[in-house]
Order: structure tokens, then C-alpha cells, then sequence
């Protein structure tokens, strides 16, 4: 039987155009930091993904600098700055920030000073929005660019990362927005490449699959693509809550993103359902994909005051695009008859 | 008339294998990092493309820390250590060295203390090679991997950055190669790839071809493909010093990469010259094609003992696998007719 795969925040497909734009790319053989018509073509096809990308995350005049991801983008963002942030953050911005922001038990961050703070648009882990408080230094956007409407240049942010392989691009690209202008140390130096902010010949084929990407996800939002996955995701809530009434949908109450949910059943550990699931054509997380090797409590929900028992029991499915009801519903099934085995072990 | 590339040394273009294992990539959708079978399916590409990339560089057991490039690697390597190098470095070594090695005119470095020191195995604009003292901290093997047989593990260096765009890998992907075990501190964090070392999702389109690019040029080299290469670039050589004997070659009594011709004309800037062939239907370059968009005279070249305006005539042709007779020869031809035009206007 055809896979199911369930787990999208963890990394998506690539989108068609992405591919085109890629292959496209791959017969560009100049350098763009070169003078001459070859060197010239392939520069085009940076500043043309550049384009696409300000244009989809409302970033227009803002400047775009390219990184290897959005991890990349933290360490270029953060590194030696020491704003606050909290334990729900990625492990890409947790690795900079002072983690003393409290989260209550819906996931919601407080922030005190925003413009000595990090918080992250969406989690990847629970789907929880944060309202970002106006002037905030940073903001991971990662999960929610091309999920949700966003606009950079009204979100009040003085940076933001965003990552390609999450909304349809290729893995490994990625890049920080910031006002024009915004002062910036450079980590990667050399060629002086993006503006003297990023050194090293860039990513052709990767910097043109995030552009196409990037404007392809924009389209998408814009026809409310996202509602019809909302719907399913909301159908497996259903079915699992009528199934198993005692699991624990994190952040029910909350703004989520449209295609995630992530749930509990203390006791049964999320690797092992993650284990029996992937065995059975499931392909979901237990954490966030990263930390997914090791065996430990997610300490996303661990932040919202879950215990120990209930956190390493979470598991996170989400959505893509091409997600079908008919593989929720499967899912659904599959999950509540191993749930049922679960409880009869441990009763 | 067909353009004539001869800037292999900026960058080269994709080769079949490459462009092949890339677009085999792009129909890997999981994230590496995931358990389920799309995370190990993803996975494995990586592990493929670490271990060709260890079997071309002569590097079997040693670890491969894949990176965004060269670039990034020469960061991961040199920040914080403080080591001597020398002026004829590239750009991303120079950024993070103490630049006292001395350079003599036929452009070989002397190193003092090794442990100390880096050293590139051969110059991007000069093709210089140069004698890797034992025990050197690290080498730069960028322009030479691909082109030279060489191997890690019998290179006495401590460390080494290659680079997949160089030898017909994309563009935007690298790797830091280390006998196991090394001590690093790492500068991207948060998820715990690369064994720790370097976080971040993994570039899998621009691993995939990294690897079967490395291998597939290691094919060529054991096939002694670049002899013929370096008899195109003397037939060049000799084309241009028959018809402008006043012509400088650079580095023409030392040991140089097979594809490399760097030559000046005092008072003729490069940056003109590579404008002019460029206009003419071929594209060189003036210095390294990080550089090239700026005008100034080589660093390489004044570190060599050349004055100003000798290193700023200085222009440099790199010939690629594919390159024909009837290209150098053309080349030749227009550029003598251009260096005439020149000398008739300055005298």
C-alpha cells in the first residue's frame, strides 16, 4: 500500500516549480560573482529568487540575504547578541538565546522586552502562533512562511529567518530578512558575497528552487489552499478524540497552524508510536525532526508544563498540500487500534 | 558563434553524473534527520555522497563535515585559531589568518610552523602548487581536489576544505574533511547534524551531487583526462608568447595546475581585457571571480613581488574538460589581436 506521509513540518516536498526552476538552474554554468555574460545569467537567477522571496514574505525593499537555511540565518542573526528567548524556540535559536521567556500552558510566550528578544512566528513541533509584540528583534518564521499570511515589512520584526524546504523548496537554503540597511556581522567571510554579510559562491540551483517555491507558496495562501488542509486536519482531531477520549490534543485551544497536530498519551512513548506507525506506512514525528534520533522529552512541551510522562509521549502529525482525507482517516484507524493494543499491555 | 568558456577556476559546470544524482535527490522527500523510512532514504544519499567524497579525496576513515562550501569551511576551520598564512591565500582563508608567511616569485610560501600555519594546495589564479610541509594545520585543497591526485590521508594536514563547484559539483555545497575524531567547535548549532559539528538540514540535491561528482572525477584524473588538458593549456601558452613575447607568465617555472594560464600585460588593465573577450564571446577573469567585480590589482600577484601595475594587467584563463584545440587557438588569435589594438593605442 501507497505510504502516507505525515510529516511536513518536518520537511515537505519539493513543488513542481521549485524542480523546474532547479533543473533550470543546473544548465547556468557561471559564477554570479563573475563580470562576463555567464557570470552575469547566474546572477540574474539569484537576484530574481531574491525577488520572489521579498515579494512572498511582504519583505519588499527589505534586504534578503541568502544562508544555507534558517539555521544558518539564527547563528547569523543571534550569535554573541544574547536575547531573550524561550524554551520553545527551535534548537537553532535556543543554541544563542538566554532562555528565561515564560510559556503558559497554551504555549504562549511573554515577552518583556521586545527589542532584546527572540520569538518564533509558529512552533514546529505543537503549530502554536505567537503573537509577535511589535519591535521584537527577531522572529524564526520558519514554520509559518507559506502556512500563514505574513508580511514582514508589517510585522514590526527587526529580523527574521525563513527556510525553503518547509514551504516546497529545496533543503539546505534558506535566508535572514532585515530592514535595508540593518547592521550585520558577517560569520561566513571572503568573497564578500550578499553585500559583504554572507560570504561563499552561492547556491544557484538552491536559490532558484526557494524563489519558485516561494512564489508558488504565495499563490497558494492566496487561493486559501490552506483551509481544505485545516478541514483535514481538524477530521483527524475528531477521529482520533473519539477514539481514544483520554488523549491530549496540545494546543487545542490555541492559534495553530492549519496542518499540524500534535498529541499525547502518557505512557506510550512517541518513538516507539512513531516506530509502529512507520512500520505500518506512517510517516510522522515524535519532536521535532532534528532531535527526533534521541529518545527525550519534547522540551517544547515540557515548556508548556507538561511532565515528563506526557511529553515524551507526544507525537506530531502534519500536513501537506496533496494530503487526501482518505489518508487521515487512515491514519486515524491505524493509530486508535494500535492505541487499543497500547492500553490493553499496560492495563 | 558559440561562446568559449575558460573560467573553470570560478566555477565549472555540472557534470552529467552530477546533474543526474541531483534530480534523483529531488524525489527524496524526507528530512534526513527523521526515523521513518523517507528520513533514512534521505539519509542514506548523504552517507553515499559522504563516503565517494572520502573515497576520491583519499580520505577513507577520516570525517567529512559537509558544509555550504569552501567558504564556510574555511570559518568551521580558522575562526578563533589565529593561524599564519600567507597573502596568496583565497579571500576565505585570509579573512580569519595572521598573514606573515612570506611568498617568493615563483609564488611558493614558506612555512615556519607548520602546526601553526595554513597552506592551499594549489592558487585559484596562478595555478601554483605548492609542498604541503608535514603537519601543516590545514590546507586549502579547493582548486586542486578534482584536478591533482591527491589524498588526505597521506597529506600530513590536519585539516582540509574542498569544494563541490570546482570540480563539477554544484554550486553552494563543501565539506570540512578531518581524520576522525578531530576537535571542533561548531559555529551553526541547534540540531546536531554532521555529528554535532554543523547544524542545519542537510542540503540533499547539492550533497547527491557533490558525491557523484567527486567520483566521477576521480574517473577522470585516474584516466589521466587533465594531460590533455595541460598540453591545450601549453599550446596556449605558446600561441601567446610567439605573438606578444612581452607577455608575463605567471608561475611559468613552477609546478602549476594542468587547466591554469595567468599572464600580464603592464598597463593594460585585466579588468578591460576580461570586458573586452568577454564582448568577444569568451569569459576569463581578472583575480578570483569573488573579487573579479571589483577593480584592483591581485593580492596573489603583488604578494609575488609584482608591482601595481603589473598585477592589475593580470588576467587568468582556466580550461575545463571540455575545452578544444580550436578554443584555445581562438582565444589566442582574438586576444593577440586585442593586445596589438592596445599596444598601437598606448604607444
Amino acid at each position: 500500500m501507497q505510504r502516507v506521509y505525515l510529516d511536513h513540518n518536518a520537511t515537505t516536498p519539493l513543488r513542481v516549480e521549485a524542480r523546474a526552476a532547479m533543473i533550470d538552474a543546473m544548465d547556468v554554468s557561471g559564477n554570479p560573482s563573475s563580470v562576463h555574460a555567464e557570470g552575469r545569467a547566474a546572477k540574474a537567477i539569484v537576484e530574481k529568487a531574491r525577488a520572489q522571496i521579498a515579494s512572498a514574505f511582504g519583505a519588499d525593499g527589505a534586504d534578503v540575504i541568502f544562508t544555507s537555511g534558517a539555521t544558518e540565518a539564527a547563528a547569523l542573526a543571534l550569535a554573541g547578541r544574547g536575547l531573550h528567548g524561550a524554551a520553545v524556540e527551535h534548537d537553532a535559536v535556543r543554541a544563542w538565546t538566554v532562555e528565561d521567556l515564560p510559556v503558559d500552558a497554551q504555549g504562549r510566550v511573554s515577552v518583556a522586552e521586545p527589542a532584546n528578544s527572540t520569538l518564533q512566528l509558529a512552533n514546529s513541533e505543537t503549530g502554536i502562533v505567537q503573537d509577535l509584540p511589535t519591535g521584537i528583534a527577531m522572529t524564526d518564521a520558519t514554520q509559518a512562511f507559506g502556512k500563514l499570511p505574513v508580511a514582514f515589512n508589517w510585522m514590526g520584526a527587526g529580523m527574521a529567518l525563513v527556510s525553503a524546504h518547509k514551504l516546497g523548496g529545496p533543503k539546505g537554503i534558506g535566508a535572514l530578512v532585515m530592514p535595508r540597511g540593518t547592521d550585520l556581522v558577517a560569520q561566513i567571510r571572503g568573497g564578500g558575497q550578499e553585500m559583504g554579510r554572507r560570504s561563499g559562491t552561492e547556491n544557484l540551483v538552491g536559490i532558484a528552487g526557494f524563489g519558485a517555491a516561494a512564489e508558488a507558496a504565495a499563490g497558494d495562501l492566496s487561493d486559501g489552499i490552506w483551509e481544505r488542509v485545516a478541514e483535514l486536519r481538524n477530521i483527524l482531531e475528531s477521529a482520533l478524540e473519539a477514539g481514544a477520549p483520554e488523549t491530549i490534543f496540545v494546543g487545542k485551544g490555541a492559534n495553530r497552524l492549519p496542518n499540524t497536530l500534535c498529541f499525547a498519551t502518557p505512557g506510550w512513548k512517541g518513538e516507539t508510536q512513531v516506530m509502529q506507525m512507520d512500520l505500518a506506512g506512517f510517516a510522522i514525528s515524535a519532536g521535532s525532526a532534528c532531535s527526533s534520533g534521541k529518545v527525550r522529552a519534547s522540551a517544547v512541551l515540557t515548556a508548556m508544563g507538561f511532565d515528563d510522562r506526557t511529553a515524551a509521549s507526544a507525537i506530531r502529525v502534519s500536513l501537506g498540500l496533496g494530503t487526501t482525507e482518505e489518508e487521515v482517516l487512515r491514519f486515524a484507524e491505524t493509530w486508535l487500534t494500535k492505541e487499543k493494543r497500547h492500553r490493553a499491555r499496560v492495563a
